[in-house]
């Protein structure tokens, strides 16, 4: 399928969305921009996968790589208290990929299956690496912020934290163990908060870059501290699989990325989501070990250098 | 600047976009998403600029990068007759980089200064090739088309065809002259039809691959044609700079890419625009040279292979 034209390929690729969730759109994919109705508060957000970067083609499929760039773009909306309705995706391609490009959007199309936020148009361009570009559009009655915490609000997670980097390190290890499977498998398809109810949240973020670094944010950079539950933030898969791998399970969970689960602070108990601390005065944050030791932390996590 | 971590730059860069024009949001740079308030017809597109394959380096600023990257995706805001509101930057980064993103938030400012559609947020990464995908909202009361042409409909362009792309041969030439400046200027500058009105036109693309190629979209693929004047495509000037490069200067009109002009059908005279040529039943396009002699032309322009 190498050496198609653009026009060819556009067309293949709306074929691959026309099979998809339907969007409520009045243009889609073949005009100059999309058409949309929107109502109330609108959030909008951007996100881009980068081939050596955040993958090795070796790693995943192109399904999996188009979901995950799919999913990883509409985690924001989800962490924005809104739903999901629509994504652009812009492709740059090596030459020859063709094929790639459209394996990408089956992979997108089944993530918006799963998440909403069907693809209505986007991009392609020629380029040296493999970057996927995905940019969403939400609505929300009530956005959620990252600002808005207050002391004693609990700390809560929709799902595990460290579960996606422990499959990610397994991966890049190469180290293969039926046991280490759910992790990877995390790592390679997002699963999102679909039907989490944060009505009760006071502020929240989605944990892509890091549970401690992307607390710092919840903690508006030091106005606010934390205290976390060692117990809460490892369970007894995430023991065996990283010590499969000679992996402290607890470093995993403070600074590893791309769970794509939500962090919130709230006054109220979250239903359908763990308790995995509170806020509290001052700065820093604290992590309570089985015995009931408090360590100070250091911020750690995923944080690009340019 | 180099070596700087993420939060450090993006707060660098939205010092930047807050010395820029105010936009209409309730939540800016620094969340997990944007949040905008949208009435009446939603358009939304996405555009990248990748190093070697849209530009070189030393053929532009980083600055203009910037404005460039930023122009050629709300010139398809402009072709919805829309509105620019607000716009999403992505940059991917080699290390090291950190001032040049400053200069791209810079040039992307100016841009929004003339044009509209201010930056509101974004996303940043590294990777081995500079990149800047742009994302633009855009709000109109009667989205424009590509659909929509009749026979007998007068084909009108806002500008000038061909000259961004006599700048850029003149660049990739390494040809300096005085007289190809301003075609330099226009491809690193694009001027977008800010002031057009389109109220009158049946459809409309803004001219990015090349007229021809472009025109082929007016034309439904085939469902009609046009017969172009090939007065009314070269001036004086282009025919002078076109021999500086030994180039033919109808080619460059009709395939070259990157004015960021605006292609109207419209039944009625259009206020401002050349009237470049008119819809006809049949298939195919058609040039009228000076002499009255019409030739058959074949589709040219740009096009990615994949």
């Amino acid at each position: 399928v190498s050496d198609i034209g653009e026009f060819e390929l556009i067309a293949r690729l709306a074929a691959v969305h026309a099979a998809g969730p339907r969007a409520p759109v009045d243009v889609g994919i073949g005009d100059d921009a999309a058409v949309l109705d929107l109502k109330g508060k609108t959030v909008w957000t951007v996100d881009v996968q980068v081939d050596h970067v955040h993958f090795e083609r070796g790693w995943l499929s192109a399904e999996d790589i188009g979901f995950r760039a799919h999913a990883a773009a509409t985690s924001d909306v989800y962490a924005m208290r809104a739903h999901p309705v629509a994504a652009l995706a812009s492709y740059v391609l090596p030459t020859g990929n063709a094929g790639l490009a459209e394996a990408l959007a089956r992979g997108a199309r089944e993530s918006a299956r799963v998440h909403g936020a069907p693809i209505v148009g986007g991009n392609l361009s020629r380029g040296a690496e493999l970057t996927i570009t995905t940019t969403v559009l939400g609505s929300s009655a009530r956005p959620l912020l990252r600002v808005g915490a207050r002391v004693g609000d609990g700390l809560y997670a929709s799902g595990p934290v460290g579960h996606a980097a422990l499959g990610l390190r397994a991966l890049a290890s190469s180290r293969t163990d039926a046991s280490l499977e759910p992790f990877v498998a995390r790592w390679r398809r997002p699963s999102l908060p679909i039907d989490a109810d944060i009505d009760a949240a006071s502020a929240g973020i989605d944990v892509s870059d890091g549970l401690a670094r992307d607390l710092e944010h919840l903690l508006e950079r030091g106005r606010l501290g934390a205290i976390l539950d060692a117990d809460a933030l490892v369970d007894e898969d995430m023991k065996r699989g990283a010590a499969l791998l000679g992996l402290e399970p607890l470093e995993l969970a403070l600074g590893g990325g791309e769970d794509y689960v939500l962090l919130c602070s709230s006054p109220e108990p979250m239903a359908g989501f763990a308790r995995i601390g509170e806020v509290i005065e001052g700065e820093g944050f604290f992590v309570r070990d089985h015995g009931g030791t408090v360590q100070r932390m250091p911020t750690r996590g995923h944080e690009h250098r340019f």
